[in-house]
């Protein structure tokens, strides 16, 4: 941490800044320049809570030199993080594919959906059972009804069932069903969801918010990991720009960014992360040749009568395609 | 509702779209252009679903011309909605001042600060017993002996008191000792947590999320709304921006707008919006002459020891200065 | 400035870096953390180019302490510039109200406009003669018959006149007819006119860049004043966020943030800044709170005819009110 | 085009709006619903100016439904624009590697890294003579004697050029040197440049703005066009998002956006798109799954004594690997 003092800071002050940080148990550098004063922090910098340093009237600003998080941090855990599901391992260097609807809607969609794209290459089935919608008004998912549709999928095809929990309430009904629980972008900083996603000790699939940036995204990761619970896998899946032909701005640098900064698996959402069913087979292909862990992937059977992004939602012969390009740039990426 | 056809669109695919519109008892309007054909649907909508129309691949895009908030509307409900706390009214024309600590940390810190903001002016208390926080190695709030603080608090200023309501499970708990529930930024689409809300009947704060259009954030309100809550009052405090010598960017610009569109009262969150002290006060000025129905604002006996935003806290001189001058704005406003 | 190395540096490394870092001219403190070191750069740090050291592959990244404006900047020149124009004085703590419409469209337009604003009230005429339009095929302005006819307004009207050079082709030619020279928020960093219009040493209104921060739009305004011309006046008109309501969001703190960085007048342009006249009033009065050193606003006879921007300007009797309820705020903020 | 009445508007309103439409050569339709009435406008559309319809107190808001671009849509050129420069063809599906220095420093530095990406297989040299920068004391290019020796090592190597042309001035002369004429993020909306570069016919590298959606990048493309100039080729380099980590967010979706939306080649920047060279690789590799014509990437022979740029070029043996890995996707895409 490095403290930059105004120029018009007493030594007064900066001797009693200096004095403050020392009992808080940290080394410090004290750099003298015409103008200011900067003060740099090593050591055991935890005890120091920036924002009352920052309070005070002689301190211009305060500068975070290392990031905030710990346990998802590389540094402290320089081997990758492996996850396995039920048979299906991510994180290990190889392409997972989820894939379904995304909304479970009747056992006869999502058994038509699940039994294709496992057909064509999908390793996992997405589908919602709870699902967090803009208006009251619209769908909201079919509940438990829907989670027990999912794990008779999962019994027919063998594929492992991501879903997601939106609430606290409901967290553990998913957990039973379900073998990967998603905590969806507009939780991601649910503090209570995510402490309960850590205690859970389940695997988690932690979406990005769509304003987060990657470090409060690892934050976020943190606090499930702080319960002892290390099987995060991340999504990206679009941040919100100005740009408003797609739904969101898919921000593939996320995947290396991530990949630098930290040990844990991260999988791409195409279909949110555009918006536009004609733009996930391109950003699909993007994303793997980017280094994702893995993709998931909005798939239907009538998307012109999904319940829910059904213009996000791609036919069997367009998730054919994409699985045969993918799959080849997964070859040789 | 529009819906532009691609140029290419066969004609039988435009009447099997106009007739399933009929059936969902629309009125249809056809337009021929010389490149696109234009569907004009007037009438009951609400049973379309926009994603649905849009996944035809004739389809070339899907114009929504109405609102999608209806008991959050003006143009449902034209008179204002006047909010009544314990002794207190927002929303009616008057300017409500709420000011406090970020978070209560102890009885004496949160009375000292109580007694001070009241005599200075304030009509409400402000105070987090628990706390929304990036880190979860951050200070998380008291919890309900913070609670319990804020109604004896309470008990002896006579200021009725705002704080949040982070999850499912403590809201019944926030409810049973504050006026004012308020559902941080973080939360605005925890959809679960807004429903929980509507059904309590308790006054809301809701806060704006960091990414939130104005009219996203009016659906949220929606929420609340439709299980028959009347009482909530908007929060406006920043939103994320490229800008960061701001903590966020205040868009003062949604207090008009939001009077336009709705009859709910707004208030102005300065601190959050800046995050910085010596930013406070022109941008409570500025709210107030914009006509925000209040201001909360964070004030601290000490903001170099607060546990929790020292450096957006002010201290009771400045607040003092900032009481003296948004009175007179208002006066005149 | 401070470098952060990576925890994986090479102390030659490290010793080489510092060596070099003294050859330019600086001092280096160095603080060896458990896991990174940093090494403090203090004094003449001017010749340090921060993206060759972060090129290095064991420096983690480089932060810079001082803002790199420096004619801008507060901290060398403490007092207030005042920018005296033909009569009008901006930034010494008047309030200047600049208003006309969007362009000059004829001779009979603009003198009406011209003598109804400045019986109104406002002090300084605008109207673009030369327009940046998103479209080519929209109208691009009257070009040197517009510039004739502000002429003549001022010489009607004795109101100094204030208009947009879009390009360096006829950047002296709007300067020999006009009293205050717009840049253009689309030219922020269109350095080549910066220049020019450092050069010319004529009063400059430099508008805020769509997606410029405020330490990018003092950094423009340092190309002008490293040119010598120090009358440099800025304008806040909102940036480009993903609220879509508006036209812009426009951001009131950067007028405090600038206040606090700079010595600059600033004026904000309530028009640009929202898109919908409907939002000029309040916003106007919330500029005036904040404590913007004048406003820009449009205004037209005809809006409904107006041959740009017509759902911003306002008509006179709007303008009219506006003028008194700004007066009444700037008397008491 | 659909005009939204607001509810209250009067009938002899919507009928004059109605008699404006017809007289300006449009078809109306009109949508009575039980609030809002709405008026479909179809045929010849260009003679309405939206903003004055909007001016009307009585409309709601005006909805566009057509793209405002002609000359570079789809609709009206389906087939592909292939720009052929010097013995480089780019848009025929072949994928043009563009490589060399931000900024040519000298001779000897050009000529190395020239040699050194022609034999790894670059098609064309990258190289700046003038730099835009935003602080006036950064290095500003060596000007014309840049210029020459890029055509120096266009001749030694048989690379076509690409460099940047800033403004006016200076366009004539950078377009008798080079092949390539780029127009940079900044002025995007740099009208007067971009009718300069439309009206010399020369090959356009047109780089999209940092806060420019994809319809305003195509509408300045449009300018050019309009010029009678079609060789214009579109490049994405990032926008401008809240995320810092990287120095741009690198919007690859908007690469197949275009393609959908216009028949001009789409090259991408993943040296600017990401501010870091360990960034490059992957994006890279990514930009060629999503389907563009080219990459322009920064070389330099010793990053850590750039004069501009160093953190975000890569060395040699960096650029060899990508040209390696992005062969192979090319490949198989």
């Amino acid at each position: 941490m490095v403290i930059v003092m105004k120029p018009s800071a007493p030594t007064a002050i900066i001797e009693k800044i200096k004095q403050k940080m020392l009992s808080l148990g940290c080394e410090v550098h004290e750099s003298k320049g015409t103008d200011r004063t900067l003060l740099g922090l090593v050591g055991d910098t935890r005890r120091i809570n920036p924002s009352q340093i920052e309070a005070n009237e002689h301190v211009e600003r305060l500068i975070r030199v290392m990031h905030p998080f710990k346990l998802a941090s590389r540094d402290f855990h320089p081997k990758d993080t492996v996850v396995e599901l039920d048979g299906v391992t991510i994180g290990n260097g190889s392409l997972v594919m989820m894939a379904g609807p995304c909304a479970v809607e009747s056992e006869d969609q999502l058994m038509d959906i699940a039994l294709n794209v496992r057909q064509l290459g999908a390793r996992m089935l997405r589908g919602g059972a709870f699902k967090p919608r803009t208006s009251p008004y619209s769908f909201q998912g079919m509940g438990e009804e829907g989670l027990k549709l999912l794990k008779k999928a999962k019994e027919v095809t063998g594929m492992p069932v991501v879903s997601e929990a939106m609430d606290q309430e409901n967290f553990d009904m998913v957990a039973e069903y379900v073998d990967l629980i998603q905590i969806g972008a507009r939780n991601m900083q649910n503090f209570a969801l995510l402490k309960q996603a850590g205690k859970s000790g389940k695997p988690i699939l932690l979406k990005r918010g769509m304003s987060a940036t990657v470090e409060e995204f690892l934050m976020s990761a943190e606090y499930v990991l702080a319960q002892g619970n290390p099987n995060v896998v991340l999504c990206e899946r679009g941040i919100r720009t100005f740009e408003t032909y797609t739904r969101n701005t898919l921000d593939l640098s996320a995947v290396p960014v991530i990949k630098e900064l930290s040990h844990l698996p991260v999988v791409v959402d195409p279909s949110h992360g555009t918006g536009k069913w004609t733009l996930v087979e391109p950003m699909s292909k993007a994303a793997v040749a980017v280094g994702a862990d893995g993709l998931i992937v909005e798939v239907h059977n009538q998307p012109e009568e999904a319940l829910s992004d059904g213009s996000q939602s791609l036919k069997y012969d367009n998730f054919q395609r994409l699985m045969d390009t993918v799959q080849k740039i997964y070859a040789v990426r």
